[in-house]
């Protein structure tokens, strides 16, 4: 018995999300379908995050157990002739059979893109959320400092109470404009170039935790949005933290402009 | 009577190219619908350049003549709402009635970019032609070099004869490696950031001419990719051209990877 680690991205515009659902296509099950055509047996994949309707992944990880014989390059190969196009089998690695590519995850890298442009973009339709207006991006950056350490985040989570605990550490949050197309160095997406501070029609918000509630991102840069468009302050955004209470908070961002970046593992 | 200059952008994926035809949507009829919409006329749009099926367009430049007397700011705003997100109004602006977008062109600048990578990438299937494989863009660049100037191109020409002269005159043929998204900075067409040398795994084209040879750009990129592969050398590239036969060169190189960046007039 095998125990083999996928790095995936996928385009989420055409799935219900990762996660296998008993109506419509999900990534989950579509891979499922690649591995179990591939090796001749019924396959469970495990991943990293469940990822939403509409979200995308450039380095989603999971992990699925295998009786099959052959060599890692052969499966990337073979899966990816049977997934469609909009996923891609970037990596695959046999990995200890105590990985579980959920619970060894210890942190994991979200990215939102904005296209801050009064002019639409045919080609980031399905991949940026536009907004048209006054973004002031270093007051955003400032305002999501107060949300870096542990906290309880249950003022940014959908459908509070469903997890044990809402308490998570984010270890990282900023915000930045970019005047460069920030998916750029998909091939290494530790990688990404920097964006630059205050120029570029993108505002690009990332943020790495060792953990995210449902809609976490997304409820996140809803409450930024509005500090960027000068209703709330950096002193807001703590407030609303500490109440606790989903309603204080902005609104979700919608999906399409969410990327789950990477996750690491401790064995990295 | 007012002569109207749009800058449109668009993504060709879905469209049978910028030309009416009897069957499918094309670019020229779903903008000229919308012309018809915004002022109560009929109208019949000009183009710079006709982008071919599944050719997507930065900066293509149209011109439309009309008696409405709305301001071009809300002929923007106006064309934008009734056009499909996969074309961007870019800008709008009163020309003198002498305007023609295809006669006053002076230059037009295309890009091509292939994605050279052994690993598909889900969020450029429709925007790059992904090549895996060595390909050596120095020796691209250095036999694109050959047919800068002033040549007959009728071997890079499909359909010849199909005009009354298949000379043109290319101003500019660069192949660069570049190892961000090609496409960043859309809004500033003429300011793309340089593609760096020799790293990435992208592979630009740039070229400049006063005028397009049908499928020319397309037909030049697949016999660079010869070169790339090392099947053929300047040399070789330098001899089809002379032999003016079409059947000499490479391949027409797909559609989707091509880009009309830009046209240059001369008021500009």
């Amino acid at each position: 018995m095998r125990n083999i680690r996928l790095t995936l991205a996928y385009d989420g515009t055409d799935y219900v999300g990762w996660q296998k659902q008993p109506n419509g296509r999900s990534v989950q099950s579509t891979v499922e379908s690649a591995v179990a055509q591939l090796t001749g047996e019924p396959a469970k994949l495990i991943a990293a995050g469940r990822t939403d309707a509409g979200v995308h992944a450039l380095g989603q990880v999971a992990n699925f157990r295998t009786n099959a014989s052959l060599s890692c390059d052969n499966i990337r190969t073979g899966l990816q002739h049977f997934v469609p196009a909009d996923i891609s089998i970037r990596a695959v690695e046999d990995v200890p059979l105590d990985f579980h590519a959920t619970y060894s995850a210890k942190q994991k890298r979200y990215r939102y893109v904005i296209h801050n442009s009064a002019i639409t973009h045919p080609f980031l339709r399905m991949y940026a959320w536009r907004l048209t207006g006054e973004l002031d991006a270093g007051a955003m950056h400032a305002a999501g400092g107060v949300l870096v350490g542990r906290h309880d985040f249950r003022s940014f989570e959908s459908h509070f109470p469903n997890k044990a605990t809402s308490v998570r550490t984010v270890s990282e949050l900023t915000v930045r404009r970019s005047h460069i197309w920030p998916l750029a160095g998909i091939g290494q997406p530790q990688a990404l170039p920097p964006p630059s501070s205050d120029q570029g029609e993108f505002v690009v918000l990332d943020i790495v935790a060792d953990g995210f509630l449902y809609n976490m991102v997304r409820a996140i840069v809803g409450t930024l949005i509005k500090v960027g468009r000068g209703q709330w302050t950096a002193a807001d955004v703590g407030r609303i933290l500490e109440q606790q209470d989903r309603a204080g908070a902005g609104e979700t961002a919608p999906a399409h402009g969410l990327y789950l970046v990477c996750v690491d593992y401790d064995e990295e």
